[in-house]
């Protein structure tokens, strides 16, 4: 199984030309979109979509994730092997809260032409350099034949979470279509606070906001805190948007009082 | 085969999520996206458009839907066996348009853990109860396996069609990407008007509208009455909008003059 | 293997119909969208997704596009076969640019009932006559049993190129998702110029372009000229709109100076 992720979206032919590449190298491939209506360029949206979502894929699966303001630059294109499973993409971040997660075991660069399409395009790796790859991984070609193994990855800058003075401080990472504000403090730190009602501080407002289990819990269109599917601390309004009506978006601050 | 409606949207990772749930438990599932597009909360509009589209797939596919504003409430998760298949998603009339006409033979509650996700989430039960459900029916697993029989489904209010004084009262089901209007009114109600030109009174406007088989036989931008392809009543314009022309929207009333 | 292009967006459940009809006759089909987001009614764009992602895809495949303003009326249905593989749609020039690159042997028109849905609708050729098709096709039904071939196809008046003075002169087929713009003009026509600083005359603008090969030579937010992957001459901004900032769009002139 091959997983796509990409900024491409869906009207132009990109993605089909990534599967048109990899069903003609590994026909018998299942193919699954995560998404590809990523913001462009945003790779921090991608890493965080990747992240999400592949816990849910079998092992073995093949993760492809192209977002790449770097084409055609020398920045390196590379596949991560993990415990569970294969990461192809541009050595940009993308791949890492994802690849981190299982376990990343070694990591080489995608160097070796006979692994990609004959033709390299200065402005397409995902058809020509990573389409081929996750297509030859799925064949059982193993990681260490396409290049040599590296070890000074690039590391994304995502925030960390601070605990300071009875308060957690993280940001924003996503807003999902639904105006759901997903930050980056994870449930463990937050477990504690299930059944109260919380002071958060946001970019334009500092409010009181109780913390419960479902949407639905909620007052119609009120705040609730609760743990999004993907395991993090989000703040939604039941049957509107959270990011509208607090004016929130990706990378903004957070602050939560904890004592 | 299993489909897959939601109003999740494209752009969030949600149905690839389903789609790992989905093929880590039946790895040769074939899934094919009815839509992810459905305006959020409109339980209707997915009801419609899984009407439309389930008589074209084979006996025994797996029809799932999820648009599920009570998600995490106690409202009921279900599987309806029909004489042609599955359904299965919230018990919030979803499924009912598209099970009715195939026939439904039962109805079981989802309430095995076994057939569930370990950790069940408050927000998410199209990954965590939904999808595990629809894979193991594709794994044969038998409905009546999942939960007890229920037999007070939750009935849909969507109108019915009246009629009175030689006029037909219905209303607007769903407007397409193409602008066409789609009524709940049936083929078999109208089809003594074709080739007659019928008056029709809409929310903005009393109209004479020519009843055709195609699109292109009404004047550059100008209206005509048709069944669409799933067997309703259309307002079209030729290549241009039909709602914005004439400001119609899902949910208005039509009255059309049968005598 | 089975492609799908048309312009009917992702909202609607057609294409899902389309595809419930073809994995109804050929369940062992692999179905993959090129794209349904073509602008409505926009045959030229379709043919240009069409002939930019075919040739990534397997011998064998079986292409099916359909943006179809003429539906309901005389235009043909037709079936391409090439050296390659076969292209499924109205005759109306949109499997023209893509088949004819693959060399065209012989083209049929669709007129068996055998080979159609048992009512065709006067609105959806695309689930009654063309997914039928193109199913039956993959299930090697050899095309000469569709219907009579024909020899007068349906020519598409995309502009073609000329030179004159030194001066090339095309036009836009299509701006891509990145705003990038994307020329008739096939890359044999300028391989001269790589490397050079080129004079480009558009709508708005004459200017001196750098001649690249990647997006990032470009000094951020500024114009660069290269060859995109699809074979055709670009003008693109470095992370940036070169549509918007230009103000180009498809059908708009390009003259660029050769000598």
């Amino acid at each position: 199984m091959i997983t796509l992720t990409s900024d491409f979206g869906l009207r132009d032919p990109y993605v089909a030309e990534m599967k048109g590449v990899i069903l003609t190298i590994a026909p018998n491939a299942v193919v699954v979109d995560i998404t590809h209506e990523i913001e462009k360029f945003n790779v921090r949206a991608a890493a965080f979509a990747l992240a999400s979502s592949a816990p849910y894929f079998p092992d073995g699966t093949v993760h492809l994730a192209v977002v790449d303001p770097g084409v055609g630059t020398d920045r390196r294109a590379i596949v991560l092997q993990t415990k569970r499973g294969y990461f192809v993409g541009p050595d940009n971040g993308i791949l890492d809260l994802a690849a981190e997660s299982q376990g990343v075991q070694h990591v080489y660069q995608l160097s070796k032409q006979k692994f990609m399409m004959p033709r390299v395009s200065g402005t397409f790796h995902g058809r020509d350099i990573f389409a081929p790859a996750a297509a030859y991984l799925e064949k059982n070609v193993q990681p260490s034949e396409f290049g040599p193994e590296i070890t000074d990855l690039v590391t994304p800058e995502f925030a960390k979470v601070k605990f300071s003075g009875g308060v957690l401080t993280g940001e924003i990472l996503d807003v999902d279509g639904f105006g759901n504000v997903i930050t980056n403090i994870n449930e463990k730190e937050v477990v504690c606070l299930e059944g109260k009602t919380v002071n958060v501080e946001l970019t334009h407002a500092s409010l009181k906001i109780p913390f419960g289990k479902a949407y639905a819990e909620a007052i119609l269109h009120e705040p609730i805190l609760l743990i999004g599917s993907h395991g993090f601390l989000e703040i939604a309004l039941n049957q509107a948007s959270a990011a509208e009506k607090l004016r929130l978006k990706a990378g903004d601050k957070i602050r939560v009082a904890i004592a």
